[in-house]
């Protein structure tokens, strides 16, 4: 048969997923995992900018049905024609659990996100690349409005960013005649919020608390500012999220985050790790 | 100066980490990671096995002190000379918590795991390899005994494994004329138990719940049998999760668990995946 | 300072990567790996595709230059605008030779590219996402024209893609009563060509080799098609490299080609590979 | 039927793979990747040293033959006891020319391999990890010793060690007032040789190039010199591919080598990278 051929004669197959399960197990989390699908996000400085996102969308299945229907997740991205921001992200949860017929969802979605930078001194011009992630929920949502008189359902959503920076090693600074090891860091930030805001406004934040920021493009003057800079705030790991996180509890938007910042250190070739938490956290 | 040579003469250096910190932010986990070390597991065959861990570990750090001591971490793991397993790792979360003068205690140990294995006709055998984890803490444990009378610490252990076997749509077996997409899948089982298990019965626990096991080494008549086995034992990635499951609940050793399945669906470039969580959870 | 803020006066500083070396080593390669980057490519149903790449790019320094210029591979990748493709890619390797004062470059780009593929019996619709890549090389260019009379430039360009495809084992197939184990494969096919073509081709004359193509949305009627289409095509792993490989000799266009086939083997956590290699190697 | 349980009684299945094919394509190299084992290698201190590898085997076929045997090739790996050294390399390859009737074969093992090293002034011992690999082939072999009068096999034989180090920029050092970035590097050396060596070897070589070395356990009077040490010998990525070079060539065991230096720039996240190759290769 060529495909697509006789597309009007397909026949009526049975529905294996849906049905009876007698186990008595409820699946908290089935569907598809690691799609990659290009998107559209929001992007301060030109409006939009496309990317392209490893997606994983899963839903809950109820005890008595044995399997979900994953063609649907693709459905429901589909219909959303790839624009994904924090707007249309509870409408994906939504019809992910009306397609599915589930009473909650799940939705991760990573990207990368690039901004141009210009340089310290030079200002000659850059894309520098973030990963970013949404992570997003709904639970105890009904199909089927009447079903749950009162309990609304709990919804949750995260954006997640990760920002490379440098940062300096203040005990070597100090301990050393000369010179000082540094390296590369990562700094992962993510935030439960209250209202929109921009991924921009969270790397600057991000880099303002490391020795120094990273950048693709560097001429000499913009090489010899960002040494002098990084000597200049040496950093320790437990440093670099102290004071992300000074800087987070100071934006009333955002109500709860977490940061972990890793450390390539030059001298190990083990990393270095902090962690810090605050908020109300509903996970 | 030559690696060594001057090793009595060591002048005494200042010690930026213990400063005082002013910023009134506690750091959660702070530690190294990813450290790759060689290590010694227990084997019911062999009695013990040499493998190779990547360790995280991690301390809190009082919201008083700039820094941890990083070095210190390497030291408690060579004091144990890589023997890594049930009952040394509540030792080493104690020495983490000693020897940083922290209150609590984070011990992340990743390695492969080798199983000899069968061919379930010819009995051929080779080695088959599982990734598995020891995840264990120690929270508001208290470095001087007296500081903190009455509440105990909280200590926290679980074991994981991930299991590679075989899974074959229900869906398409049934609907097809004649045979039915399968693939290899990754089962992650993660447990909270009371008293000693084996690895080796986690895994054989999770290959009984899929469509087939999978081995390194067979022949013809092994793969013949493996291609009817599977065949005869169709699993929605739901279905695997939920055999799992069942399985877990019946043994009472296992106080919690939580069950992950991945299949690297051969109709498709993405994964199906099931999650399924039970017990009390202390995490 | 302020970033940006002196624009005017930037110090004249001296030029460390220009001086005399004395080793007598010339590097082959030397420049940026691992750079992300948004980029444009060319698509057939669309006119073009936004992605994001994965550049490495390469030029050779003389024994008599201690250190190449890096920022000036992203000056040169600026100045394309992300424009990538099988046109601009020998003016982007001019330019590095050019800017870079070199004699020869290298330029490596890897990026995702996307398909929107029809299911075979419904039609459905849904982006499939494949790994490509642009390989390019130009050596013993010459930046002054007049300085190496006779011998030309020793130009190479390549093109890679990698498809996702389905095998079933012919082996399992014939000995097993019933059913035969299958996986997803990949498919790395990397060529040498006269003119232009459009990896959709290619794609497709890959699915074509397999057992059957993989889709990322499928509905029931589409599943029963592709299991049956794929159990009616038992293809090893040696076959389908040769189904490939006999396809792709038909085509003149192609002055010589690899094919790498991996299966993901179901019954296995290791792989099976197959690798040919045909026509005039310039490598 | 219980696995193993009539193992007296396995029928006589058919050999797929050993049918003729008419395509007319032989197949360069088809076998097993990605396949994990248990090893032991030798260890200039200890004598042996357990670890893990990851094997490709390899042999060719025949374009008269459908399909190699996959399950010997773990069968010529379980022979050898997991023994795998200089001397038992070129015993495996023969091994595999044989019992694959294949003319030629191909086996890439990698495995970490651990040092202690020795803190440079306290003298603090700890575990540091490389990355290492035996690449060999033998082309143009005969299984039957007569058929090919005369051309001998074409045996190549390679080891490569990764070695991670510091680099401190030499132009940042020179431009700046005050420090200089610096960063984890990656130099990678594939050598050919004549005789036996020992990694170890390889590892200082590559050490003694590079602006310091790396450690796994550093009190603060080495973290003191470690930083000393690399303000005192900056070194560009090309410095360091030249270093290791002009060392390689020095010693007549090594007939050829390749050097790859790949620095994880802590200004940027994107890498450095330089390549210089020299002498004989035959690959």
């Amino acid at each position: 048969m060529k495909p697509g051929a006789r597309i009007k004669k397909i026949p009526k197959l049975s529905d294996v997923q849906s049905r009876r399960d007698y186990r008595r197990i409820g699946i908290t989390k089935v569907g598809v995992k690691g799609l990659r699908y290009p998107i559209l996000v929001l992007d301060r400085q030109n409006g939009t900018q496309h990317t392209i996102a490893a997606f994983n969308m899963y839903v809950n299945l109820s005890h008595r049905e044995r399997g979900t229907h994953m063609s649907r997740f693709i459905e429901v991205l589909n219909r959303h024609r790839g624009e994904v921001n924090l707007k249309s992200i509870p409408v994906i949860l939504d019809d992910l659990v009306k397609k599915l017929k589930a009473e909650s969802a799940h939705l991760e979605v990573e990207f990368p996100y690039f901004l141009e930078k210009a340089a310290p001194v030079t200002g000659a011009k850059a894309m520098v690349f973030y990963t970013c992630r949404y992570l997003a929920s709904t639970v105890g949502q009904s199909a089927s409005p009447r079903s749950r008189a009162g309990a609304p359902p709990r919804k949750d959503f995260r954006v997640e960013v990760e920002v490379p920076v440098i940062s300096l090693c203040p005990c070597s600074k100090e301990i050393s005649r000369i010179g000082a090891h540094n390296q590369r860091s990562l700094v992962a930030v993510r935030v439960r919020y209250s209202g929109f805001f921009w991924i921009e406004d969270l790397i600057s934040l991000v880099e303002e608390s490391s020795s120094a920021p990273i950048y693709s493009l560097l001429k000499r003057p913009d090489e010899k500012f960002i040494t002098e800079q990084a000597f200049a705030r040496p950093r320790f790991v437990e440093d670099i999220a102290r004071e992300v996180a000074s800087r987070l509890r100071r934006d009333p938007n955002f109500t709860w985050f977490k940061v972990e910042v890793e450390n390539f250190e030059s001298i190990h070739s083990h990393n270095a790790y902090a962690y810090v938490e605050e908020g109300k956290a509903i996970e």
